[in-house]
């Protein structure tokens, strides 16, 4: 059986998670607590980091864009990267603004201030910190909005990898409670929209051992 | 003429730069300032960042790897990218890797302490990060010590895209004259062909404004 090493509320898993349930890949998940640096762990990973996907041959894979390029070379149906070279290059595009811009100015900030501090118990959020986290969330919830007031996913007519990736980003910050749908209406029909989605639903239902998701999280109709 | 919007000492510019030159495209390079936020750059990149390819038929491409991945798939020859799909994930698990944890756990923390605050004159380096950083570093150079102990270039037995990203990042170290390579026999010998090749003589001739590079910056035997 294929396996993924994962993490709850990690959304490089999240990305490969829903990838795999879009295409329907079956997979059985592994927690890895990779701050442990398990030995076995690190032959598969150096990095020391999940996602990790064990296929059934064998093969290792690891980097949520290697794994994903991966997939959807290996099994095309449904396509979430399109073949046209630009339209290519725009799922990419999009796809590295979550994985590095979102996540950097705004979702890795969060999850450790709000969920890492509190787990390792190691003080207490930064309410600064936040703030400049939840700023800078603004701007990335009015480029969805520009992007879904001109197309009906965020890089053109079908889903893609972009959606996925976003929303695997967008799920971290719904769980916490962080976003104020009400402001950023394109961003809330879209979401709603990649959150009814079958491959969606085992993310929303995933329980973290300690933390409650907000009341919204896992409300398809918010 | 195609033009590559860019930055001096950003490592995604010179990924980008070093395939074109590999393939042999020319390319007419603009330096961008990015803090600036220029209207019209905004329009081509509204994640204001650098680099922004515009090819000769105004195709504009943001985000280094889809601007990689994008000239691979047109201008195929030589190939940066494998055609296996094992290859090509073990490619994009490396380029990520320096992407992305190289970036943030060394070559970010330094450019910000050693160039941008001087740069931007906002205080001096902090001591406490750039031995952070310094100490993260060791653990990339033995890795790439440990890939070149196993094959002749990082990803296999030929020279790839995640070559020309590993030898980016390490040039701006490089410049800053942060590797102490007697310590790194295998890393150095790699990185020494790389700079070797024509594909990298535009970078180890750049002039950064104000900063004069590492004595053994340009040396191809150091």
């Amino acid at each position: 059986m294929r396996t993924l090493y994962h993490l709850w509320l990690d959304p490089f898993s999240r990305k490969v998670r829903v990838t795999m349930a879009e295409k329907g890949l079956e997979v059985l998940l592994t927690i890895e607590s990779v701050w442990e640096k398990r030995e076995k762990f690190l032959e598969l990973n150096p990095a020391a980091e999940v996602p990790v996907l064990v296929e059934e041959d064998n093969t290792v894979l690891s980097d949520s864009d290697a794994i994903c390029e991966y997939l959807e070379a290996k099994y095309p149906e449904p396509r979430l990267i399109p073949v046209d070279l630009y339209e290519k290059a725009e799922v990419r595009r999009l796809t590295g603004w979550f994985d590095k811009k979102f996540y950097k100015e705004v979702g890795e900030l969060l999850l450790i201030e709000k969920i890492l501090k509190q787990l390792k118990g190691v003080g207490e959020p930064d309410s600064r910190i936040i703030r400049v986290a939840q700023k800078n969330m603004h701007f990335h919830l009015k480029y969805i909005c520009y992007l879904t007031d001109r197309r009906h996913w965020l890089a053109g007519s079908s889903l893609t990898l972009a959606d996925i990736t976003a929303a695997a980003h967008i799920s971290i910050l719904d769980f916490m409670g962080d976003i104020q749908w009400r402001k950023y209406e394109g961003a809330a029909n879209w979401y709603a929209r990649v959150k009814s989605r079958p491959s969606f639903k085992d993310i929303l239902l995933e329980k973290v051992p300690g933390i409650a998701p907000s009341d919204n999280y896992k409300n398809l109709d918010f």
